[in-house]
């Protein structure tokens, strides 16, 4: 992850000072010196901390950093997490782009937390899912997995997860399996998308080692998951809520994936002040 | 933006794909050919139409694509949106980044007509502002005026903005203007963040072209407005919200920015099937 | 693969042309057009030739490009591949690096047939590794695939291979699978490397889903698929040869992984004749 | 070299890492420290010690690298040829890069030392050519020095060779030479491939500066060498082995170009190992 | 700025080295050291003398870099201007990069102090245009200033200049200042180009903030400043040359572009010695 | 140089457009189209005319470019160069770009020219030097060749040029020249640069292929044309003007260059208008 960090940071400087920080250039001395807080404004859950080191150290391998808080950590509102002091043009030229991606990774670390803490007790898991935002993936999963979720495949290169078209295109789950397992490389494990009883046995008999339950009634739910009785994972998906969250944990399912965790999180209120 | 349109869609492509579609290699045909269509699970104003041509067309130019509704189009829940045909195989692989992009802009532009809508009858603008998603602002901005907001400043580079950090470095409200007005070029207005009725007296005494008033109670803003008259514009900014947007606005403010409209916007609901 | 493909070709044709290819600049007129031949000077297992049009379609896409033989066909000695025509000084710019690549992908592909073939009749299949030529990994797998062989894991990201490192980090076989299973994402299977028939059974117990029995010898490795007996996948693992692959395919292993398949091939002698 | 060669290592380690180490990251601490050993399991000639740290360093500027040997020297097998120490995270990230380089390095110095021992005693030097592997020709080149042989030009752009096709588009020997000799720059020397004595002689009277026999017979080229006596350099190219390469040089030739070297090389062995 | 001139650099030392210093490498010895001197060979106003020390420690961190004047200063012929130290290969590699940005750079600072020389006393200062070299745009605007000049917009993106073209497409003037003022953020100030005074008339009732009078006599001029009497900037543009600056400012605009800093500025006479 | 040139392309629009070209796309409806003309405003000899079309095509391949005069042309004033029409906003975006670069292209053929004019009659050949502006090499040694002019070397990767601190490194000149011919590539020929007639006879007895002949007095030239007497190419380098080139010239020498060509070229004057 590092590696494409450093070039991910360099970009998103680039995008918001690109010729240059006008106001500061023109107001703040070349060599004036401060100190800054970064502070929550309301309760989170900490993710990107030590990104916001990078976000700083790229304009300026000469600013001071501190966090005070560390990745994961639950901040109550007013919590100060992290100290950064240098020159004030870098300060002020990196805190954007510095809290726009902590307030973003926070965010998601702060939902996916509610949603594991209301299936507390339950054998299930929260996962999410390829729905992120364009370009912010590895980050994303990373603060999903700070917020104590877990992570579904990373893209369409480190899992199979066969869906209706596949299958369609395959003639029907048996073959689609039976392609996969062939072709595929064999530390893939295969999953299938189901939407029936009757998909769900199929998928059994073909031996998909994860059978994922799409929009189904948490009634039709509890039978997929005793047809399937530990033979295969069993993975909730479609329609996932706070709200509803508990429910579909209880029907006794594996794992619960979830797109809103990354792409409806909103952000966590957190500002930066020069003291 | 067409230039860095394409570099980004080639990005976020490689960021799903990697080293390949692992499940449609092993079980769809490479000469299958199919045709999709797009469509919203519920109502939204759509942004980002144009953008699914540019993702489809990235992995294959021979890709089919025909938008049924067009960028900033109010939709309702069940409308297809465009049918994209071609290769299945490239349907498959193009699906989740053009549907991330398109939920992501079309729930911005939902969120930014909802404030809009708000507003209505007031004198006041809803703008964006620099707390975008790191990678995103381009595409975020062109969202926010689709859904009838208008645009902030993009970056450091094409505004000037004075916050107290500036004002405590020139030793003044005064002080901060004079400089930004002899440094940076010709071409640049100059705004002040204001948190007091002095500071605004200050301010435009100084002659700034736009006042920031920054999270200042109804009652104060109010005051402002009426000691500016017109010599300034006068920007609301802080605490903004769907609830409290008329408020501000019927202070008499002209312009009103609000940070959610871009960094905390759910995603619209919309899918892609293979017909 | 494609997205990776033309920033490949276009970095490898910049390595052989950087400021300009002098001879053919100063002694062939920019108009002057030519028909060549690509020809096969030995039998071979083609591999590449759809790659070769992309090669000079990235110096002009207005060159003429057919291919006489399909990927993965056996040619003898003699046989013409592929004709291109059009401007001289096209050809000539990238002759070289076409055949580079053809050559060493043909290589690749007929030393892979050669292993398929010598194990005919046994359940066995070859697989690559991770031991290809830096920057070529897609390319040189692929060519494995082109010869009959399948694919290894393509990286670090889409498989678990735990190797002695991560067993002693761990403290054991079970401790480490257990970490595997409990932290990686559910999609991918885990292979345990073991040296000796204890280590196979605790792999076993584990529950690893592959079981990598490195360099041992023959005996010892049809004692472990005894073991194993079909509870998890058994892949021979180092001291592969053309000479011994038979033996140890006839041990009862389900895969043969050879390093030698891409980073010892000899290049396929292949040419460029203009006619 | 230096500057391609960071960007270079960064791509091959993208190639490999992806999205992440999944075994390491799931088993072994974040904090975990080791030391390893890189380690010659065969007699060879050691090329690519350098950059082995050059790969470490650029994942974690913080491992520490003694190299053991020297470039170019020659190696017993079971020599250790370096110690790396450091996280062991990326001690193990790092490891098949590092390797996969030095193997490929190591290979082609070895194999071009043998070429060079062989023509011991006669005045022929052994040349690389442009037959290099896709996107490593710097490195491979350096490897040829490494072994004791000699670079021909590293690519189009900074040597002038005629061969047939420019020889027909000009019409002649005689005015491509001149052709060459008038429009590229005057710091560039000329050769001409020739296949006969005739050629031969024509590209002398041209005053060719460097005449290469190609595929000729070893009497033919014993000839050729006499006619040329001194005036040019000779080149034998084509059909040259191991097994053939002193005939080669004892017909007095001044040069002997091998693509073998380069697109043949077998991998050196060489492993690392955790201590 | 930094962010960029990384890149940059080595960008442009990529372009000279190339694929390597060839006779360097072949002469002096690679652990060979010396000093040199970079020495003004005529009067100039120096700029560009701290990106010289990037230039040196993109080659190698471990150079040492000592100038011995600061950046605007005024240099006499003769004088030394930087020593910097290290290694022999280093200090040849690097020379003449380094040298061609200084010499350009200073030439433009020198070239720019003339201008602001000649108008000396009147209250006009002397901008750039976006007349400069492709790639070279912030370090030829960053020269202009250390000259003594002003910068106009930077490109097309943070400033609005209507010219002829714009105004034909919004049907005049008034409707062209219009447009702009509704649709362009609100801290772009808008400039429109004249011809006649009619034009600037209608310019000023549109409420421009600053007036461009393009290519107009003298007189003409000098009649439009008493026109906008202080309401607007005027910018005095075209045809602008030393010889006719003074008289230019005289006639009392506030402004005078000249794309001649950037376009046509000789390079300054600057050498560097080993010592 | 195609490769390079799309991508140079990109880069030097992207620095002019950036985040968008607020004037226009403010002012100018999207689907406005129009017809401009590129007009030369003074004499000159057209360098660049064809890189002005891949400047449009870049922006939109539906761009219709038609020139009208052709490279290397000499221009009179007031000539139309090119028609270029399509979207008015696209030709808008592109002018400055187009034209910044056809004026310093045309500006170095234009003084090329002249140079090579001066010495008309005379054996010598004009050469540009590596004082080119940074980035822009390749694109000025193609105009210095339009305007008659002949390429030195490109970098230092294709020619050895051994200069006062080679000489110095290597104790002397026939060190240096013996070095660069043992180690360097044998398709390189070697220049030395002298400053005195010993010098000049060290390096012909060493064999060099060229010899510089640096800041010389006119005399000095003439007995050093003397000696050398054909045995090596003649270089006049330093202090060469328009004023003074005729004289060098007359002295027999084979080659003079000058870095004023391309570091100190006044811009061509040329305007780009839409009628």
């Amino acid at each position: 992850m590092d590696l494409d960090l450093t070039q991910f940071i360099l970009q998103v400087l680039a995008e918001d000072i690109g010729s240059g920080d006008v106001t500061s250039e023109a107001i703040v001395p070349s060599d004036a010196v401060a100190i800054a807080e970064i502070k929550a404004k309301e309760g989170l859950v900490l993710a990107g901390i030590d990104i916001v080191r990078e976000v700083f150290h790229s304009l300026d391998p000469a600013i001071k950093y501190e966090p005070l808080a560390k990745e994961g950590d639950t901040i109550k509102a007013g919590a100060v997490l992290a100290r950064v002091s240098g020159k004030t043009r870098v300060l002020l030229a990196g805190e954007r782009v510095a809290l726009n991606i902590l307030q973003h990774l926070s965010g998601i670390a702060t939902l996916t937390a509610q949603y594991v803490e209301r299936i507390q007790g339950t054998k299930a898991q929260i996962l999410d899912t390829r729905k992120t935002l364009p370009g912010l993936r590895a980050l994303e999963k990373h603060a999903v997995r700070i917020g104590g979720g877990r992570n579904h495949r990373f893209g369409l290169y480190d899992g199979i997860l066969i869906k209706d078209n596949h299958i369609t295109a395959a003639g029907g789950i048996t073959g689609a399996v039976e392609l996969a397992r062939n072709k595929a490389h064999h530390l893939l494990k295969i999953e299938v998308e189901t939407k029936t009883l009757d998909e769900v046995k199929e998928a059994l008999e073909a031996r998909a080692d994860v059978i994922m339950l799409d929009n189904m009634p948490l009634d039709m739910m509890r039978q997929a998951v005793r047809i399937i009785s530990g033979r295969a994972f069993a993975e909730a998906s479609g329609n996932v809520s706070l709200a509803r969250v508990r429910q579909i944990a209880e029907t006794g399912v594996d794992l619960i994936s979830a797109g809103a965790l990354t792409h409806s999180a909103p952000a966590a209120d957190i500002s930066m002040k020069i003291i």
